[in-house]
């Protein structure tokens, strides 16, 4: 039985039903406390906008999702991607979100290296270190599914999350995000959510479904799939987490085409019974 | 530079073109002198008449594909699954096979538990051993890609199959099969094949291709997608891996559309310029 205070909703759960206005009203008006932003929504509005839009309706912020892809091989590419991490940070300040999500990036047909691309992003992270603290942004580091690695991340389990922990020494601005959907299936997952502790910035939830039928937008609500979600909640909460619970379902064929209320009303009911 | 004497070409990458007698006669008058038998097709032709049609070509065996799914939480649903394994290995005396590929099983939605999932698939496998070795057919376990984890196998890393063997402490006849497909991404792939060692009794290349469609069927042609096949292939021979490579592609939208002649005379071109 989840607090009810620390249910998050994240803004790509109502991504194509609602501006970012209308989604903090239907937030408001279904009694949801707190919110992660998805950064294209937040530039379509303005961040500007945004900030006072968020500040007045007095809803908290758990992140701000999201920047990275920093992984390219070449110097030019990469440079430019981590001046948009850099923008990704100060825009996660002004909104005043805790961490920004952070995607590493994958891996480039160009150079088929994936132990480049990995030391490439872990490198590309220690460079962008001075500029989170200056903005007083965490870095969430975000292992993602190992069906994404090609394109998305690297950063494929929290034991590698754990170990650029360790390198980069800087548990003040360097985070890990847990994502049920993305570390469910790994065998090493108490262990490494143990070793994470305190690093665990941030958590988000979602199902698998058994019938998947797309690598990124097919996301299942809480209690539609396999996982045991008030497990993997124990696993964060015995490491020292005790922060907000962001239900985060990218669901082009389901979710996404439904009333923002009814979605509110199910989530509200599967944090307390399934999650 | 694969030796042409060490290619061979798994049934499933020309399954929905050629029975198996066509599929027999393709490899034969291309010069491939090795595959790898779907179960499926080889039971729809007959057993017996598969291993007089093998026998009489010339063709050598590197596995059946495949036995397994006995996961679940019912126990009668699992002894029958384990007797359709113990028959599975029959077939591959029968045609001679040197192992049969196998593949655990998934997460059954009715218990959402994955480690008790895991711990079944193990007991299963050990209760597997003495037919196994009475027919003197090796279990190849598969560990198989995270995303198909739910449904088809909680064996998702080598170094989860390297626990399993080391707990059965049976290298006579319990191997591990190594897929690039399914394990390319992992940030432990070098080390936990190097502790495979000898363990390692069979391989399979295909190549992820960074627009992947479908979790299951829509593998690509070594050197179309991401992986550093050469350098995986590197891997498992400093492992002490020496037998065949099987070329294995499922793909509904490219291979599995194209004449059989010429999707032959691509692989063998790749596993020269590609694997």
């Amino acid at each position: 039985m989840l607090d009810p205070h620390r249910l998050s909703i994240h803004q790509v759960t109502l991504l194509p039903q609602c501006t970012t206005p209308q989604f903090v009203d239907a937030l408001a008006r279904n009694g949801v406390g707190c919110t992660s932003l998805w950064r294209d929504k937040v530039r379509e509005f303005g961040v500007g906008k945004t900030a006072r839009l968020v500040a007045d309706s007095g809803i908290a912020l758990s992140g701000y999702c999201w920047g990275g892809l920093i992984t390219s091989p070449d110097r030019a590419e990469a440079a430019a991607a981590r001046d948009d991490v850099r923008r990704a940070l100060d825009e996660a300040a002004e909104v005043k979100a805790p961490c920004l999500v952070f995607v590493a990036g994958g891996v480039d047909p160009r150079d088929k290296n994936i132990a480049d691309a990995r030391a490439r992003a872990l490198d590309g992270v220690a460079e962008l270190i001075p500029h989170a603290r200056s903005v007083g942004v965490k870095l969430a580091l975000e292992p993602l599914h190992p069906m994404i690695c090609a394109t998305r991340s690297v950063l494929s389990t929290i034991k590698l999350a754990n170990a650029w922990c360790d390198r980069l020494a800087a548990e003040d601005i360097v985070g890990i995000a847990v994502d049920t959907y993305a570390v469910w299936w790994d065998p090493d997952l108490e262990a490494e959510i143990a070793r994470a502790g305190r690093r665990i910035c941030s958590f988000h939830v979602s199902d698998w479904l058994p019938d998947t039928q797309d690598l990124r937008l097919d996301r299942g609500m809480m209690g539609d799939g396999v996982i045991d979600l008030s497990a993997l909640r124990g696993m964060v909460e015995r490491a020292g987490y005790d922060g907000y619970v962001e239900v985060e379902i990218f669901s082009q064929r389901n979710w996404w085409t439904k009333d923002p209320d009814e979605v509110i009303t199910v989530i509200k009911d599967r944090a307390q019974t399934a999650t």
